[in-house]
């Protein structure tokens, strides 16, 4: 092997930085022949981050050049989005093209994101069996266990030896990349269990596999969604997971690389749903569609907003005649929404973790209240002392501080337990709860906090 | 197989339920041999998820009555934390035991959590070999490549053949949980490159592995970071990595369920400091634990949102004579928070996936500006509107509101590039990037957000 061939991670990075510029270059000059001999070198997923980082002409024009294997060992890399636009940009001819090399649950993947008419140009012209089984596969939803399983996977009969596995292997080896296990079925079709690989290897070939084989048998259905499928995997430590009909019928298999993809793909709309974003920001996108994506959550979050503006608006005589009360209306807002946001989040990964069933959401709630309490009356007494010190004599007095201090304590708690209601009732309704965790709640908490704040701040001016 | 083998979704979460109160009637009854045979049936990971519900007394006590392999299987499916707490309560002699039955990567991992002085006791109660093996592992960080590999994996001389490397395999496939491939090494112990599992089913014995073996290798250094590892395996779609020294000697290798976890971890990290978490909230924690991690940053920002209740005293005079200012406070600091919030965390969702490269921060940031510019002017436009509608006459005069609108469009940009710079600050300074998007961040934008306000609101005072 040449000293070239030895990818490290240093040299990765380096490589991605310095081709991007050169790829540029290229481009412009429209030099197609140093573009291939600059890409022959790279593996197919550094190829797409390069495609990845580029407008979508210059994208196409690249992914234009490519062999169909390579285009089809690249367009798996590509971002979701980019993907769709590229493929958009080309020929039923050639998509069939690159859809033929492709395993069947990245080549339905890839279909999925096509105009219909497009999708069914392409079926009709590919392997009338492929194309079957395509359309089998196409019926489940993309985020369902059907959706992301695969139906390349190895089988035998409960009465085969290892010597009938072994040639089953073979005979799947150069179309099914992973192979970590060979299924056991029985007369109906049934999955009975499975082989592991290095068994194959270790036992001697006469032996039956029903002898050997693991019945410890964990599978899902296919309309399972793909967060249970990743947790399943996760918790048993799978590396393939069979997917199953109503009859125990083997209908395909998750294998872990899939799942690695799923975890990312759930965290990212975790993260981005706390973040108020519409969908992931892609490094190639323009201004506008960042803008886009950005922009409706804080439309709703100034909308919410302008009723604090009223709402303030309408307690004009007490800001009037008590305006050292305003002073206060940010630590009200920012504790409320934070504790809100902190009990929100935390409900929301344990519910999506699976750690909270409905029978025990009482009993957490109570624990909350609990944090919740103990929080408030921490910040409070801080509060309390802070004002003490720093707003001295007849300005803000020790009565008023008293009252400041309670309504600290009774936004947090107010905030808290909100926050991690929310949730809980989102997933009652078949809602995703974790847009429990976005810029709703604290807004929603900012419109309480402040009406909880003037409350104390009335009762207070009354009882003066 | 009978029926009660057939685990399906339902049934698992059902089974849960039911069994962790069953369990804890048995263990008031301190009835272990029900407590036995109820766990039995069931696997080593839904037995680790009971453990984890009850609290350190009734799991020490579960644990305990748990033999050795079982308790091994048990043991890395705990929580972390509560792992640390429930391995405190068993002396070294059954830690050395529960060790020795566990892989190379596990092992090490539980022995990290130990006291020094625990650690060095098991260490000196297990086979030599091994434990000459785990102090080699227990070098490197945790979080490092060195920490999270296994040494337990297959190799060959480069000049073998299929036949010895099926008996290395045959050697070790008991001992070895996951066997994906079998490496190749040169006289020297250079790793050369790998033949994977199903070719070792497929071709003649006596070929020699190098003419089969794949040489597209990619590996890591001992110490790249374990989110570099599972950037490298998630891109490109790796179930194994190899681990080599700088004479690209084989030290390790890295597999995908191990991945899984980091991937996992890294997304709760990051969530967790967009809450303001100290560390990860587990199901058994106390109300006082869970206060304890979510305190320090409420504290912290009660401090921060306390200098702007001093900010909004030295603008007293302002507000005395023209309260009406102090409607809008909420809108302005919750659309700069907002869109700080947004910015500061698609860019640390875009360094931690490698997106951005510092050469091309600027080119980000200028995006950032144009999107912020873009929001900022669409919200301004809406507030100015909604001022106008909703606050008519001579109490909001049209002036002020464009005086408004402009504080708002500038409180946007500037939160919006506070939100995306101070993660690349970070980054730079070989900080978390992701401590940017917890409240430090939303308060700063608070207080910057109030100066740029009531700055904008003097000079239209004084213009008036």
């Amino acid at each position: 092997m040449t000293e070239n061939n030895n990818l490290t991670i240093k040299e990765l990075i380096k490589v991605d930085k310095e081709l991007l510029e050169n790829v540029s270059i290229l481009i412009e000059n429209q030099d197609s022949q140093s573009i291939l001999n600059l890409l022959a070198d790279l593996h197919p997923a550094d190829v797409a981050e390069i495609l990845n980082h580029l407008n979508l002409e210059d994208a196409t024009f690249i992914f234009n050049l490519l062999d169909n294997e390579t285009a089809s060992e690249v367009v798996v890399h590509l971002d979701d989005n980019f993907r769709s636009d590229i493929l958009g940009e080309l020929n039923s001819e050639k998509i069939s093209d690159i859809v033929d090399e492709l395993d069947s649950d990245d080549a339905v993947d890839i279909m999925g994101d096509l105009p219909e008419e497009v999708a069914e140009e392409v079926l009709s012209k590919i392997d009338k069996e492929d194309s079957e089984e395509f359309k089998e596969l196409m019926k489940y939803p993309e985020d369902s266990a059907g959706g992301i399983m695969s139906s390349d996977f190895v089988y035998v009969h409960k009465d085969s030896t290892i010597k009938d596995a072994i040639r089953e292997v073979r005979k799947n080896a150069e179309e099914f990349e992973h192979i970590y296990q060979v299924y056991v079925i029985d007369d109906a079709g049934r999955l009975l269990g499975f082989v592991q690989l290095k068994l194959l290897l270790i036992k001697p070939l006469k032996t039956k596999v029903n002898t050997i084989m693991s019945e410890d048998l964990i599978f899902v259905s296919p309309t399972a969604d793909q967060e249970e499928v990743a947790r399943i995997m996760e918790k048993y430590d799978l590396v393939s997971l069979p997917v199953v009909d109503e009859n125990r019928i083997m209908l395909g298999r998750i294998t872990i690389d899939d799942i690695v993809d799923v975890i990312n793909e759930e965290a990212t709309e975790d993260i981005q749903k706390i973040a108020g974003l519409s969908e992931e920001q892609e490094p190639n996108y323009s201004v506008f569609r960042i803008s886009r994506i950005r922009l409706p959550w804080l439309a709703m979050a100034l909308v919410l907003e302008f009723f604090n503006a009223i709402l303030l608006s309408s307690y004009e005589n007490i800001i009037e005649q008590f305006y050292i009360a305003t002073f206060f209306i940010p630590i009200v807002m920012a504790m409320g929404g934070s504790s809100g946001t902190q009990a929100a989040i935390v409900m929301v990964r344990s519910l999506s973790s699976g750690e909270i069933w409905f029978k025990h959401s009482l009993s957490r709630l109570i624990k909350e209240f609990g944090v919740a309490l103990l929080n408030g009356l921490a910040c409070s007494v801080v509060l309390l002392l802070g004002v003490t010190v720093f707003f001295p004599g007849n300005k803000v007095t020790f009565e008023f501080g008293i009252f400041l201090s309670a309504a600290l304590l009774t936004v947090m708690v107010t905030a808290t337990m909100l926050g991690a209601t929310i949730p809980l009732i989102f997933k009652k309704f078949k809602t995703d709860p974790a847009i429990a965790t976005g810029p709703f709640v604290t807004t929603a908490n900012d419109i309480l906090g402040l009406i909880i704040y003037f409350s104390l701040i009335t009762i207070y001016l009354a009882g003066r």
